[in-house]
């Protein structure tokens, strides 16, 4: 896959996982400190779990756009509260699309890094998945992937139709259309 | 020790792990995914953080046998859940064995990578116990590691016996078999 | 910054961050293992998370000093408890000196690295509350890092004055100095 289509990528997961931290803090009526800290731990954490595991560098620590990102929306979300609402549904639907786009992009890393089929899947599972239940336990909500039935198995459509979609010889941008809009779809049918 | 023993334990020890994550799901009622997820965690989540703490390559990530079997365990404990139960004693059994054979695996691959006996015999209690954590975090569950006296003392003895006997000259195999055999006597006795 | 001051300042945030979670376990009436256990997650959990982002070696890996420091403060705390009680104020102060260094010095080692100034702050503030939030999420307690607003405050304020005096030209110590100080008197006003 391009470079720079992995790195928007990375951009939009860690952006909408940040959203989601973002609007925990706001329920939880936490400072603006809070806010920052949430919504970076939830942007970065499925990403640093993977790079830690794919042994590869982790992704923010050399670019400082991703913790950017998340201090940014951070403060937009807490300033800007009283006007998007602390709705759940946004929430829902932030955390949604970081799931495809994370179950992608985890799998495709894991592949390019020499990872079998199924470890692909199950990276791809877990960088989807990491960032938000870091966010649910540090929060002490119930973990979303607890409560939502469909929420793992979106994860597992998006790394699992990717990674199906490039064996079956697929170009990387296809194979990444479809994996992430199989698992969005399974997800926001949940919702 | 061999490496063909190492692999053996490390199967062995993903192996009760994922049953014991996998009847966590079923006491959950979770759906298959669930059981997937939960019994995978368990299953490699100790020899994950082993690996990463020791800077060698996870150990699932190439190897695929690994993820197969969680999967594989979980799909046997979900159809075969009413055959078998959900009683809590097979979940403490299964349990108990991948504490002592993870007891001693993670300190003798500590110990391999040249760190010295404290440090093995810690490495050794944290790939015991971290799995189970894991599971015990992301379910919601009481520790089992906070509700039974013996469990960290378990581990201990477990990882502390291995790491002594080898240390009084001992072959890698006897002293992995007194300290599995010590850890599970002292787990066993607990239950 | 001079190796030696950086391994002081290793210790003595492995020392205060292990008495907090033997403090813990105190609180929860643990046996001896349990407080060694808690004692030595606290003590070296946010040091473990750093290395690992970092890529360099785990500190206690090869250096057996910070697991015997973890394990003779536990052993003191478990004898000694009804000495020094079991006041909740000496765990806010254990933790408040183990945050403030902990900021300066994940910042520093970030740095040291190569990273940018958003990372290394971010880095810091990891490094300063991760060992907390472990011994929170394990022993079930609500994370201080929830309950206090003043928390993360103070670790962003070690890492933040740090980095900003270093970049502003200060030598490595003063720039600690000035780091360690600040985050010490926003968390001590804060109890």
């Amino acid at each position: 896959m391009n470079p720079v289509l992995v790195h928007l990528l990375d951009l939009v997961g860690v952006a909408v996982f940040a959203a989601s931290g973002a609007l925990v803090a706001s329920r939880k009526k936490m400072d603006v400190i809070g806010f920052a800290l949430l919504a970076t731990l939830t942007g970065i954490g499925g990403g640093t779990v993977r790079d830690l595991i794919i042994d590869r560098p982790v992704f923010w620590l050399l670019d400082q756009s991703y913790l950017a990102v998340c201090v940014a929306i951070a403060l937009a979300s807490f300033f800007l509260a009283h006007l998007i609402g602390r709705r759940y549904i946004v929430l829902l639907w932030a955390d949604a699309i970081g799931l495809a786009a994370y179950g992608v992009l985890g799998a495709h890393i894991a592949r390019s890094a020499g990872a079998g089929v199924l470890p692909a899947i199950a990276l791809g599972m877990m960088t989807a998945t990491f960032g938000g239940l870091l966010r649910d336990v540090v929060s002490r909500e119930l973990p979303l992937i607890l409560k939502t039935e469909v929420y793992a198995t979106a994860a597992l459509v998006a790394a699992g139709l990717f990674v199906g979609a490039r064996e079956l010889g697929l170009e990387a941008v296809p194979a990444a259309a479809i994996g992430f809009a199989g698992g969005f779809a399974v997800r926001a049918g949940g919702i």
